[in-house]
């Protein structure tokens, strides 16, 4: 393809991602073809000889749009909000553009510090401390691909650290800690790096919050058999319930284990930092008193299309410690000299995006208002949405509503709740089972929370409205109605 | 910005990316930017207001693109081409527009099963055995973010492996086994995994290539004192100077060893197996009768921009054994029923791209024959570069030509060589230096190769014609009569 059909083929790009966004309404939210519709499509063979560009672009109109879930759907309630944004699109555009993998300072300068500036501007915005500022020389921040790898990469700085302090600690002893309600990062790291996990109860009446007392115990009774915790996971808004685990407990019990690393997962509630008055719920001050590292999402609810993963560190000599490989053919001069950061040693592979590109088109384009202006008409429109589970009579909240989360269930007939907790939970999955028949009109998920089947409505996608909160509301109650009236 | 905004803006974009693409011969390959030259520039604060996309967009003409290295530019010969075509810039820019995380079937079937598609035409593409292919149903192909965490991810599905036959087998024994020009994906496991990494010799007249009875002999050492080598990753294609590890060797050595995983990596070189002429050399008859694991990089020479790493393996449930992650809320009745394939479960993190768009854009424009014409030109546009090496008297080939790299060093006079190697490696590294002054006009890396100084210089940018290869030897040897006449 040459530069004047791609021109053509550019603009054409553009002209259906428009149409796809002022269409997107009348599509279904969750794809409903079935599985192995394209597999059974498409030839088995790539084709021998090229074939038009016109062919292939029409192709992913007919056949990969709907095989899509449509993430950015006004009715879209599921998992956690996937941010897209028409700036954040351009920024991966122009990013594309000039391709390159930015392992280096001097594989493309402008990569790494532009890099080093929008973490620094993140920073600010979310209220981080100064410790956690590329400025600092010490601190700061680098974009990962997910929180999964993220939070590796965390464990291996913090390993090799604790190894460092404790040349004696066997791997086999050592122990990841999570809560049972980490999101599945804290298992992967452990799957990753063949290291225990342990997952720390929660209580239902501490709202699923991690307590400090929890963790000393677990510390002192692991301790006493000779186990080696090197790192707590803990979390702002755990993707079941939105809990946020007792940060300063948490802080407080570990300042008597100064070789305990302490990550705060916030991949999803982070970015709400950036509006000062959720701050004291999701507990900054607490991130900024104690924590080794922490970690926000853009591309959940942060308006940068995935994948920007935003991670701090207030030490990045722990992550280079750890992760450093500069043989030969990497060295460059300024490296040597200490002039300049490079970030492959900073994260999992050695090649990456200029990721950094999209979050400034971004925050420039959005500002601090515009940013904060998405955050809260998010968090009112789930207030709204509890709002109605409250007024209703078949319905209950199950936690608090916390930023753009709910968790609710249906309440069951007292000849159901006769049967103890399975019947309802097997009420709540039939519930379920029958609103995923809906599919085409709203996507929510499901989840277990301390035994109790819950359903999770999650608020963020940027073109939801109330009259789409209205609507989903309708096809929930309607459904729940024929699943008690079947009973 | 809505819809008519994108459009106006996104119009923009491509025009001015096909200005980039006319003039980019004209920019300086290498960044001529001083360190800080971004960071000064750009305010220490995310702006309070959203700003004027069209500044923003002006800002990455002024600002940005002086900051990066052209690796798309005709006279970039450093480290490997990384590839970027058009169409996988569409392809790119059409799965940003349907921004989700495909981490499951449900959350966008058409990710999953258009991977599913890819991997299987590109395993065809490359000649290897059906035990690769995804229609198998053992086992299959996955697109990884780079070579390193395909890596990772091949050596934890290796560990849980050799745990599930060995389980006295204690994590400090374990040994991952690479060579010393194993790329730094080698070292980098070892880090991430906190495993010692045993880096076996290669010699020159070998051509540094690993050989059987170097690993026979390390195997039998390290099983004797109590060490536990769990997976060899062989290379075809080394990075500083494209040796082909022998693999029928190092695979019947492993047919006494079957608890040893052995991954062959081929970041580079593999997509060169797309022409039958380059099958032999490349050991590929090896690949297909021994090896659990392959990987080629589309986003080096394979014509699709980053990031898109090739991973193969012979037993998908090897690597979801070893890295399944499914709570509740991500437990879909597809993939409780068995009928799909659910990606994270295949690499480290949860989320991830749909890079598979850009490889079917690529595969379909160019075909086979296309695909096949873009390698064999970088080919022989090497062969070109090495008889112009060969027929100059200042300069030798230090290794023969593979595929689009050679080694080369100035060859140092009498009373140079004299002083010894340290002397010619001092002269060389100066030239280097010299060169790099030139970094405006061209760019190549150097490489260490069992203590020997040595130019790299890498062929296959999609723009590179022969008369820029000449342009090249004429700065190399004017730099070069410099540097001796300096002398």
């Amino acid at each position: 393809m040459d530069i004047e059909a791609f021109r053509k083929a550019g603009y054409q790009a553009i002209d259906r991602i428009c149409d796809y966004y002022a269409s997107m309404h009348e599509r279904p939210v969750v794809s409903q073809v079935k599985p192995g519709y394209l597999i059974e499509t498409l030839p088995e063979n790539p084709p021998e000889h090229g074939e038009q560009f016109d062919a292939i672009a029409d192709d992913f109109q007919k056949l990969i749009l709907p095989g899509i879930t449509h993430w950015q759907h006004p009715n879209f309630f599921a998992y956690f909000p996937t941010a897209n944004t028409f700036e954040g699109l351009l920024g991966d555009l122009y990013s594309s553009s000039v391709a390159n993998p930015t392992f280096s300072w001097l594989a493309s300068p402008a990569c790494t510090e532009l890099e080093q500036v929008v973490m620094d501007w993140a920073a600010k915005l979310f209220g981080l401390g100064d410790q956690f500022l590329c400025k600092s020389k010490v601190g700061g921040g680098v974009i990962q691909t997910t929180a999964s790898e993220g939070a590796i990469a965390v464990c291996v700085a913090a390993r090799t650290r604790y190894q460092k302090l404790h040349p004696d600690a066997k791997l086999e002893d050592l122990v990841i800690y999570t809560s049972t309600q980490t999101h599945s990062l804290g298992t992967k790291a452990g799957l990753v790096l063949g290291l225990e996990v342990r997952a720390l109860e929660v209580k239902a009446e501490d709202e699923y919050a991690l307590r400090g007392s929890t963790l000393k115990e677990a510390l002192e009774a692991d301790l006493a058999r000779g186990k080696r915790p090197f790192v707590v996971i803990a979390t702002v808004g755990t993707t079941s319930s939105g809990a946020v685990d007792e940060l300063d407990e948490i802080g407080e019990v570990l300042k008597d284990y100064p070789s305990i690393w302490y990550h705060v997962d916030a991949a999803w509630a982070g970015v709400a930092f950036a509006c000062p008055e959720f701050r004291s719920a999701g507990k900054l001050d607490a991130v900024n008193k104690y924590v080794h590292s922490f970690c926000t999402n853009f591309h959940k609810w942060g308006l940068v299309n995935f994948d920007a993963s935003a991670l701090w560190v207030t030490d990045r000599n722990y992550l280079t410690d750890a992760l450093d490989v500069t043989p030969e053919f990497l060295r460059t001069k300024q490296h040597d000299a200490g002039l300049v950061v490079d970030y492959r040693n900073w994260h999992l592979g050695l090649g990456r995006r200029f990721r950094s590109l999209k979050v400034w088109f971004v925050l420039r384009s959005y500002g601090i208002e515009g940013f904060q202006r998405h955050i809260r008409k998010g968090i009112e429109q789930n207030a709204y949405f509890a709002s109605l589970v409250c007024a209703s009579s078949e319905f209950e909240l199950m936690t608090k509503p916390y930023l753009g989360l709910s968790l609710f269930r249906l309440k069951a007939p007292e000849s159901v709740t006769a049967q103890g907790l399975a019947a309802t939970n097997d009420l709540n999955r039939a519930l379920y089972s029958r609103l995923m028949e809906d599919s085409d009109k709203l996507y929510i998920t499901q989840t277990l929370l301390n035994g109790v089947i819950c359903l999770r409505f999650a608020i963020g996608a940027q073109r939801t409205e109330i009259e789409h909160i209205d609507r989903a509301w309708k096809v929930i109650k309607t459904s729940a109605q024929a699943i008690v009236q079947a009973l």
